[in-house]
């Protein structure tokens, strides 16, 4: 009698479990950075070209979803493409500093755990958001930098490439038409915003790809990698890697990636700030992400846009910049794909 | 008559800012670090050395917020000090890597505008805090790692010494006997906090320095210089440069400094969170301070504490951990210093 009582028992958590289980949707949202993103810059090709490649991402990172994968490794899935595609500025296509080098900076963290990893200014590691998942999972620290957390990857197995794996003619070509103009010109904006109106300041500046998942048990994760900003002097380090800032994940509120004037949105602490309103104002994900990007970042003349999410699936994508490359899959719907305002 | 009716409307303006400058109390607090520090552990001799700079330093800030200087600029004169002194894990005292170099970080942040500095892995510039400034001051950047930040110090004019300058028999023994310990334990507590109860290995992780002023104009400033841990490899960065985690100064809200287990205060978002929960949730800066440190950080593990204030000069000195070195002085009252709990 004791036995069936406990095997009832048993049943009825089981199936409350899976119950749960099923009532938690999945769900995806990436982004492939903000800037001076316009239909009249773009051609039908290279529109097609970003169209597929986002829609290749949010592919690669739901499956996983569906298959009963964790958020972290969708989101690593969803940035992998991203970085190995030379379309964004991350990885593969990361664009060049002063030196004519490739630094690269990523990050990703664990909403449940708040477990985090981060790498900064690193120059062959093939992909930088494998790099941060290893600081995660296999160290005892957040973030390393520089050579410390390239000898650290090669320890942990990762790729590394030939520093020629990231050049490019277009971007050293954008570099060098960079460079002329600093020259000639001295409207540096510094920290107080930026005033260039010319693409090709806007465009070095906004670059970087970034993920968040929601999965089945209901957690969340956030990553973004990014080359940073072309022309970069002095071993800059931007808010992709800064948790708090480029990247934040929390089950009790939500999941960010930014991409923008990194300068402006580590002053900003742009991630958890987002996930500060949620917790303490009791707003919604949308209302809070429109609140940092629509308001303060604007305030602050930070230009630039946010993915964020939270464990429920809602999804919010602002950014008061031109464009911003972004797509999502919610459980049962079609993947959406957009670019302009 | 109008020349009149104007002429008394500026003495009213005047006489208004004035009584306003009056009215705003200046006050400095610091802190020295966080860890095993306890009575039983400490000669009487250790104990003066430790006050007297702590004095020493409290003294150097207050003194330029009495000529009526910036809370900037009292900040970064409080933290040279330390740098100075071979007592704390910053500067001139930093701690030893595990390849027996000496990687430091430091970063700072002005509360009114809320432009920001932070150089990470620095190993030649004599005093970090200087640099974070002039990054801050002198660049479009706000973070700034390795070889790079160490060329911009350098151009910047900054003080570049030998290596040799930071090396101590006492730490270098101190670096080989916990190399010795990890060899013989494998006690690592990565990310989910600490678990070593010897003192050596808590006085490796927790040395670090900050202040946070307020002055006569109401403007808040907080900045922190560290060595990091003992015996760290890979390029780490702990908290000390994270804007938001190591340091936050926003007139909105408060000034901040932390000292501690950097990896979880960096997941933790510490010094922005203090700030959030003023600015969203009303708390004092007693009651936000307390709330991250003595509950957010205990259910994490993350051990150590953070010195904090509002405008209002109101401060806030909480840690979790067995001391923490840190003083204040406030307008009109004698210097405090404290140590343990």
């Amino acid at each position: 009698m004791i036995k069936f009582f406990f095997g009832l028992l048993f049943s009825f958590v089981i199936a409350g479990s899976y119950a749960q289980e099923k009532s938690q949707k999945i769900a995806l949202v990436v982004h492939g950075g903000a800037g001076m993103i316009k239909k009249e810059n773009m051609s039908d090709k290279q529109e097609k070209a970003y169209q597929d490649k986002i829609n290749e991402a949010l592919k690669a990172g739901y499956r996983v979803l569906e298959r009963g994968g964790s958020s972290i490794d969708a989101v690593t899935a969803a940035i992998l493409v991203m970085e190995n595609s030379p379309l964004f500025n991350a990885g593969k296509g990361a664009v060049f500093t002063y030196a004519e080098t490739n630094e690269m900076d990523a990050s990703i963290m664990d909403g449940e755990t708040l477990a985090a990893g981060a790498v900064a200014g690193v120059t062959n590691i093939k992909n930088p958001i494998l790099a941060a998942l290893a600081v995660k999972d296999h160290s005892a620290h957040v973030m390393m930098a520089g050579k410390g957390a390239e000898k650290f990857a090669q320890e942990q197995g990762l790729e590394i490439v030939d520093p020629s794996y990231f050049k490019d003619e277009n971007k050293l070509n954008q570099l060098r038409r960079i460079k002329e103009k600093e020259k000639t010109e001295l409207d540096h904006s510094g920290q107080q915003g930026y005033r260039e109106t010319d693409p090709v300041f806007h465009d070095r500046k906004f670059g970087t790809v970034g993920a968040v998942a929601v999965d089945r048990k209901g957690n969340l994760a956030a990553g973004t990698s990014t080359g940073g900003m072309t022309n970069k002097k002095y071993g800059r380090v931007g808010d992709a890697p800064i948790i708090g800032a480029g990247t934040y994940a929390e089950n009790a509120s939500c999941g960010v990636s930014a991409t923008g004037h990194g300068e402006i949105f580590m002053r900003a602490v742009v991630a958890y700030d987002i996930a500060a309103l949620m917790k303490y104002k009791n707003l919604s994900v949308q209302e809070a992400a429109e609140e940092v990007v629509m308001k303060k970042l604007v305030q602050l003349k930070g230009e630039g846009g946010v993915i964020a999410m939270d464990k429920y699936g809602n999804i919010a994508m602002p950014f008061n910049s031109a464009g911003m490359y972004r797509g999502y899959i919610k459980e049962g719907e079609q993947p959406v794909v957009l670019m302009y305002k």
